[in-house]
């Protein structure tokens, strides 16, 4: 603050003032402190607030559900960027309920982070304007914000499924079922929009009841894969693309399950013969080690939290262009059940 | 707090000034009012707090490494208690790192949470002492506090390790490997201890060139399978105990690389032929759907959450009982890659 205020030619109550929005500056002394700010690149996070509150600087990350392990790697990614900026980093779970991600993000705001990163569950956050008025440094990730402009980090989701769908009909499918999430979230309806895409340019016509939309557990998915894999179907399903690593998982589950009951024999299951084909958005721990090994779109959630939390401080840092939207691509990883045949 | 008045037969004020721990009450008044209290089951974090500071109601969660698939199933677990509470959860990473740790409980200290529950890393938590003094309600998980008596939750770390290795002893295994965490982690040198216990009570000795203790990483692991499976061995190890999931999936994927590689012939692999039995302590996802399908000593983290975060909800609405010890069993789980039997 000292060398901000000796820049500007002003004292430092002046700068303690402007960096704490209290009144009494004349705009023109603001615009020259805001300036020796911006050149020294003076960061909010370690000087003014903690100097004033003997806080250490925190940021918040408001997700939702830290028992999964996307949202956890990309909590680890945000960790490593705050703690390089000697910051701290709260963390709390919406449990993908809007009430619960507006009390946590507010709850958050009043315990004076600087910043905050969000995978919003909300579908207003129009709640956040008085916060963002009031200095918030504010960048979604994962998701976009409804109702108000802000720093965004996607990942390319409806490429990313259409790639893992062009790859089953690569491999000699037409007829493949998804399995996804709730069409209520936002990165489940792109990636759906994706599968569509792969299909229509392949010229694959759809059945509408090959598609499965829903929440990610067992039971659900058990319902779901009777349903696709029903020996009265005419044409049965030869491939199945999978919406997140969650339903994946559940999807391996319910395969390796009925194929150990014997419940309904002649299930087709990855590797068995006749063989499941399988893509699944999402990599996951041991996927490689799987036989076969599972093939995935894989995103990089540390990617997606590190890109977020370093757009954040360079807000912090100053940095006042317009908001940012960016959207990082997926990777698709071959390891065998994506590129099983279809049976002639 | 109008209800304690009420029971307590005084005015608002005194109330709130025993809960806020004000001066000004006479001794006898503020045992009235702190029975009153007890009987009323009167919680602090949803009322005086809350009323004075207009926030919800708050508890922090300091742990190791969020993006552990072990700590995300506690978080989530304690973030479910502390939701039935009407109470936020805020997560923070120490990393492992002792300053980090202190940093970070003086921090959610600092912005008001009602209690916190640490998976400690730090070697001396009297820097807590003031907190406590101060009414921070506080809970010790997976590891004990040093320097101060509080509540705390472990798992019978010694006792899931000697049934461990005591299940490869039953299937014909006397020389065992063991590939551990740190000996600075409290759980990895209790693990350590089973394994010998388990060892002694078969009379197998152990060869200390067996024990390889450090961090999880790649690298280490498989530094530490090439000196345990070096084919130059006269004696080579039949089994193998790996102290926690990081170490057990990192191990899978060391002999998995070797097997496909060929980098050395004749190393064994679970499953394979010679088969070297694997038993890990942790369970973690898709272990059963492995070839072989793993066998491990099963942890409940979830369970360890929950017990912690009830523990410390209990405290906060008034139990004044002495601290709390509780130690959680484990499960041994035979899956297939813990009874494979050794070589003639």
């Amino acid at each position: 603050m000292k060398d901000v205020a000796a820049r500007a030619g002003v004292g430092l109550k002046t700068v303690s003032r402007v960096v704490n929005g209290e009144p009494g500056v004349l705009p023109g002394t603001a615009a020259l402190v805001q300036r020796a700010i911006d050149e020294l690149g003076f960061r909010r996070n370690d000087s003014a607030r903690q100097l004033r509150t003997g806080r250490t600087a925190g940021i918040g990350l408001v997700m939702e559900d830290v028992a999964d392990p996307f949202y956890s790697l990309l909590n680890g990614a945000v960790e490593e960027v705050a703690r390089s900026h000697g910051s701290l980093l709260f963390t709390a779970s919406s449990e993908d309920d809007p009430r619960r991600e507006s009390e946590l993000a507010l709850a958050l705001c009043s315990r004076r982070v600087d910043g905050l990163i969000m995978v919003p569950a909300a579908e207003d956050h129009t709640y956040l304007l008085p916060e963002i008025a009031a200095g918030l440094a504010l960048v979604f990730a994962d998701r976009p914000p409804v109702g108000l402009t802000a720093d965004t980090v996607l990942v390319d989701n409806a490429q990313g499924a259409r790639d893992g769908v062009a790859h089953l009909i690569a491999h000699g499918h037409r007829r493949i079922g998804y399995i996804g999430d709730s069409s209520r979230i936002y990165t489940s309806t792109q990636r759906l929009s994706g599968y569509r895409q792969a299909m229509a340019e392949a010229g694959a016509p759809i059945d509408e009841s090959w598609i499965a939309l829903g929440p990610s557990d067992q039971a659900r998915v058990g319902d779901a894969l009777d349903h696709l894999l029903d020996p009265r179907r005419e044409y049965p399903i030869t491939a199945l693309f999978t919406g997140n690593n969650r339903l994946t998982v559940a999807v391996l589950r319910e395969l390796a399950e009925r194929q150990r009951a014997q419940r309904v024999t002649g299930v087709p299951t990855p590797g068995g013969t006749p063989g499941l084909a399988l893509v699944g958005f999402d990599d996951f721990e041991l996927a490689d080690l799987l036989t076969p090994a599972i093939t995935v779109v894989a995103q990089d959630p540390a990617g997606l939290g590190r890109t977020s939390a370093q757009l954040l401080f360079a807000r912090l840092a100053g940095d006042g262009s317009p908001p940012r939207h960016i959207v990082l691509p997926t990777v698709l990883v071959p390891r065998g059940s994506g590129e099983l045949p279809p049976p002639d």
